[in-house]
Formats: structure tokens, C-alpha cells, sequence
């Protein structure tokens, strides 16, 4: 077995869907795009469905189809993207929601789909997705007449509490939904952890579910153990990897294990990553190879056949610190290569 | 259809291949390890053996079964990892041959399989795979009355052709395999590049097939297509994606595509690229998220449907540079969400 073994606590994903749920008085969705932030979307799905989650958001109509198949009917399937071209027999078939972004989706969807159900998708400030503040005005009441199921916006900032762009997009989409009376969702997990305020009628947490950041209470869903293939001495001097950017200091006991960007490790973690072997730490030296990492088990009383990159000693946020990055892009980068386990 | 095109361009791939192998008189191999590159190793392989290939090279065990059965038996499988822990059906199943890294996998390989081919896999200087000198001083001679298919070893700046661990690594594997009647390897793409004194029996090329450095000649193999989903107005001032990190410095038209680090687009590309529009380049603005990234299209005369970030106005070179990595990980994170396409 010379591939990473990673292991997917569905336990504790369940446990920080509940928590978050226990966080405030709406309804909770679940956000499940990207495969599930890359865990593996049919399991986490049905899991949070078991959970109590009625209402999940994918990024994409294809994403919302698979989604459809794992969860049969029932759960509301809430799609980001809107009604694109090409999109009609996707949200028909498998009856989604699409969030429409735009007059042009509108126009699409009353036209390809009379009757079927939407959302709509208000842009508060971030400037991504969703209708401005003018173009809703200009379609507000057409699209309230064809009773919408949800009206959500996004916030920019909401992982910096402090941020006064939090106040001023919450400010802009109670404007825009100012009495009315459809279901309104503005928080995903940043969101929820700002107060009742945020919270209107759906929440729908994402990397909170996942045990990422800014949740911090959150438990650890993903273990990642990848074994060991050698373990060699270097004399003081000899130099490691490519381009030969690292070269020890001391006798120096390395151990090379099965595992590289070419699994989702970003290769940019190289010069500050470090694995855990028993619960010790050991540093990442030279530079991360496509199926291959370097790591100095100098002060290991052992030799190890294999080392933890995500678990109790390090979580995605501290991989993703490494990297220069955030715990979602670790989630999402994990590799196709890796054994995949799921324990509940 | 909202999500992105991958189209994977397979008469690319093969004339890279037979470029690369016209270069030497060495057998040329392809590497296919991390599902070819990344592009989908069953497609990649049958056309490379098409092309000519007859001894292909894996990171791991399970990619060697995968690929046993996409090319059927014949074509020489090698391991680069070597025969580890678990991997001994593997290996007998699927016909592989393992690159055995040190004693411990000699005496494993031996013991399990007697009779099995084998390579050995030499370090001779990376420190990363491979036996090392003194090691295989005690060990070569019960090794080469096992009767080796291929000794290799792998050089860590071959891409540096100045780099004088080029010809300290040649001097190394020289003496290591000096008076072996044994075919022997030791250039991958970089290699074959520095010339006919690092060719030997067996070529490895990987990253030139793919379509990139530092194969300056390479033909671009893969092109990456993505969906806009809406275009929006700005004023100077409004700011755009998370953390408002970007500010538009005039009016700005702004377009919301659809792919992001959910697709393995970098996150850390961010700031530095560019996105291309009928061969017009669009800088994007504001941090990529997981579904989304957005561009400015101010300077196109159009709305465009669609815009490339790969393709034959920017290779996976550049997009690697934007991100601050190599043109490999561009490759082997593009994400399963692509409609793959494969074209002749």
C-alpha cells in the first residue's frame, strides 16, 4: 500500500452541522459544492441529510444533479450559478433551484422553465454574483410575482468580524428585501458566527462543516497518513530534492513518503510544513515533488511508517497557513490518488 | 453548461512524445504517474503507446494497475516507488515492475516475488529515492544475479543546464554502474535536453510530453475554456471578492466566471493573472474563490461568452508563473468539475 490514506470523519462533520445549527434560530442548509469541498459529496450529503439539513447549495447545475441522485428527491437542491445556457434539462430533470444572478437568467429560466422554482441571488457589495441593487429594483416586482423560493446574498468579509463591510452589506440587502415576504439567507458559516443579525431565515454553513476556520470550534473531519518509502542518513552538507534548495545542517535522518502536490499538497507549503509522526513534529526540507515529500525524522526515537499531514496534530488551517493559503483550497485540492475512508 | 471546457489536445501529446524521442538514440519512455499528468492517464497512455512507447513509468502501484488495464499486457510498466508494503499482489496481477529503492525492498521484492522482474533505482544525489552509494555497493552484487530490466536514477536540476549537480550527479550514476550489462536511465525531460552524455539506454521524458518547460519547443496540450456567467458595472471605488481586495480605479466592466481553486485553478494566482478574450488579455481582479473567479473586461469591445485561461495564448508556464509555481502542479491540479474533451 504506497498510497496516503485518508480518512473522513462523518461524525464530526454531522457534529459541526449540528453546532452550527444550534447557533441560530433559522433554518441550516448545508453548502456541499465542489464534491463536498472535496470529501466526497454523495457521503457528506446524506450524512447531513440524516443530520437534519433539508436544503443543500452547489455551485454549478451538473454539481446539483449528482447531488439529486445521492439524496433522492425531497431536499431543496439550491444551484449558485444561476439558470446558464445549457442548463434547462439539468434543472428540470432533477428539480433544482436555480439562484438567478441576472435579468438575462431570468429571462432564461421564465421562459425555458414557466412555473419552476427559483431563488434569486442579490449582489450586496462583493461584486461577484447576484443582481445589483438597480437591476433588482427593475425586476423586483416581476420576479416577486412568480414567487420565489429563497433570496439570499454573499458576504465579502464576514471572516473579519471587525470589517465594516459587514455592516454596510447587511445594511444593503435589508434595503433590498425590505418587506417582503419570501425566505431570506445572508449567513454562511462567517456569517452565522456575526450574531442574530446575519442569521434571517436559512443559514448555510460550508467550511464551519468541514472543521475549518473561522469555526474554531470546530472538530476535525479530515486525517490524512501517508507512508513512508525510505529513510536515509545525510552528512552534514548534502543537499535534497530538486534544485537542491535544502541542505542539511547536521547528521540528518530523512525520510521520503508517498505523497505530493500531485495529491492536492500544494507545493507551495514546502519551506514551512511540517508532518507529525506519534504526535512529534517533523519538518518539510526541499521542495515538494509531484508524488514525493522530504521530511527530517532527525529527532524521532524511531523510524516511522508513516506520518500524519492533517489530523489532531495539524488541521487544514495550519496546512493551509504553511501554504499561504486558507483550509478551504487544502480541502478542496485533496487528491483523487489517496485510499479514501469514510467512519462515521 | 456552467462548467468549464478542458480539452486535452491527444495529436499535441503524441508530437511532443516523438520530438522528444527523436532527440536520442536511447528507447524513449513516458512517464504517466498522477493519472498522465493530470490529463487522464487511460487516453494519454494508448496514444503514446500508439506513438511508439513500449516502457511506461508510474509514481505508485495502483497507477500501475490502472494503467495495465488500459494498455493490456506487453508495454513495460515501471514503479518508481519500488515494491512496498501491500503492493505484492499488485505487482504480480498487473505484470509491474517495481524501481526498488533500498535493501529493505530488495529483500521484500525477492522474498515475495522470486523470479518477478525488477529495476533498481539508484540515488545519486537528490536524496529523495533511490539506493545510496554505500548501499548498493553491499547489495549489487546479489542484485545483478537477480538480473535487473533497468537501472535509473533522477536528477534534481536537470532544468538548469548550468548547474553543476548535473555533471556531479552523471559523474555519480557513472561510477555507480560502471562495467553493468544493464540498460540504465537517468534523463527525464531536462535530461534529454542537456544532451547525448545523459541519454543511456532508457529516456524518461514527462513534463515535454505534457506541453511544458523546459521543453521551450512543446506544443501547447491542453486548452481551458470557462463560462461567464454574468457581467456587472462598476464604479470607481466598488470593490470586488473577498476581503475587497481589489478596488476598480475607473468604471470597469466586470465579468464572474465560472471556475476557481474548486477546480484547481491556484488560489494564489490571484493577483498576477490573466485570462484571454478572442486573444485579448483580461486581468483578473479580486481574490479566486472556490466556484468563481472575476475578471475585468473593460477593454474588450464585447460581451464574451466564454474566456480561456489555457490555450495558445498562455501555456501552463505562464499560468504557473501568475501562481509562483512550476508548469507541473498547473497540470496535475486541474479539477475533476472540467468537461474533459479529448481531441485527435
Amino acid at each position: 500500500m504506497s498510497t496516503a490514506d485518508l480518512t473522513i470523519d462523518l461524525g464530526a462533520l454531522a457534529q459541526n452541522w449540528r453546532a452550527l445549527d444550534a447557533m441560530s434560530r433559522a433554518e441550516t442548509g448545508a453548502v456541499v459544492k465542489a464534491n463536498g469541498y472535496g470529501l466526497g459529496v454523495e457521503r457528506v450529503a446524506k450524512v447531513l441529510a440524516q443530520a437534519g439539513a433539508r436544503r443543500f447549495f452547489v455551485a454549478v447545475a451538473e454539481e446539483g444533479a449528482a447531488l439529486r441522485q445521492a439524496l433522492g428527491p425531497g431536499p431543496e437542491i439550491n444551484v449558485f450559478s444561476g439558470h446558464m445556457e445549457g442548463d434547462t434539462a439539468l434543472i428540470r430533470d432533477h428539480a433544482l433551484v436555480p439562484m438567478l444572478n441576472s435579468i438575462d437568467q431570468m429571462l432564461r429560466h421564465v421562459e425555458a422553465l414557466p412555473g419552476h422554482a427559483f431563488g434569486v441571488q442579490l449582489d450586496s457589495g462583493m461584486n461577484r454574483l447576484g443582481m445589483e441593487p438597480a437591476e433588482w429594483a427593475a425586476l423586483r416586482d416581476i420576479a416577486l410575482g412568480q414567487g420565489p423560493r429563497l433570496i439570499m446574498s454573499h458576504l465579502a468579509c464576514a471572516d473579519e468580524p471587525d470589517h465594516p463591510m459587514n455592516a454596510q452589506q447587511l445594511r444593503v440587502f435589508k434595503e433590498m428585501t425590505a418587506d417582503l415576504d419570501v425566505p431570506l439567507s445572508l449567513a454562511s458559516t462567517g456569517g452565522i458566527l456575526l450574531g442574530p443579525a446575519y442569521h434571517f431565515d436559512v443559514t448555510r454553513p460550508g467550511i464551519g462543516v468541514y472543521g475549518g476556520r473561522p469555526f474554531a470550534e470546530a472538530r476535525p473531519v479530515v486525517h490524512l497518513d501517508v507512508p513512508v518509502i525510505q529513510i536515509r542518513e545525510l552528512e552534514p552538507g548534502e543537499t535534497v530534492g530538486y534544485g537542491n534548495t535544502w541542505g542539511a545542517q547536521r547528521r540528518t535522518r530523512l525520510a521520503t513518503i508517498a505523497a505530493g502536490y500531485g495529491d492536492g499538497l500544494i507545493r507551495a507549503m514546502g519551506p514551512r510544513a511540517q508532518v507529525f509522526a506519534d504526535g512529534r513534529r517533523c519538518p518539510v526540507v526541499g521542495r515538494v515533488s509531484m508524488d514525493l515529500i522530504t521530511v527530517d525524522i532527525t529527532d524521532l526515537d524511531h523510524d516511522p511508517a508513516d506520518v500524519q499531514l492533517l489530523g489532531a496534530d495539524q488541521g487544514v488551517d495550519d496546512l493551509a497557513d504553511a501554504a499561504g493559503t486558507i483550509g478551504y483550497e487544502i480541502l478542496t485540492s485533496l487528491g483523487a490518488r489517496h485510499a479514501r475512508r469514510f467512519i462515521e
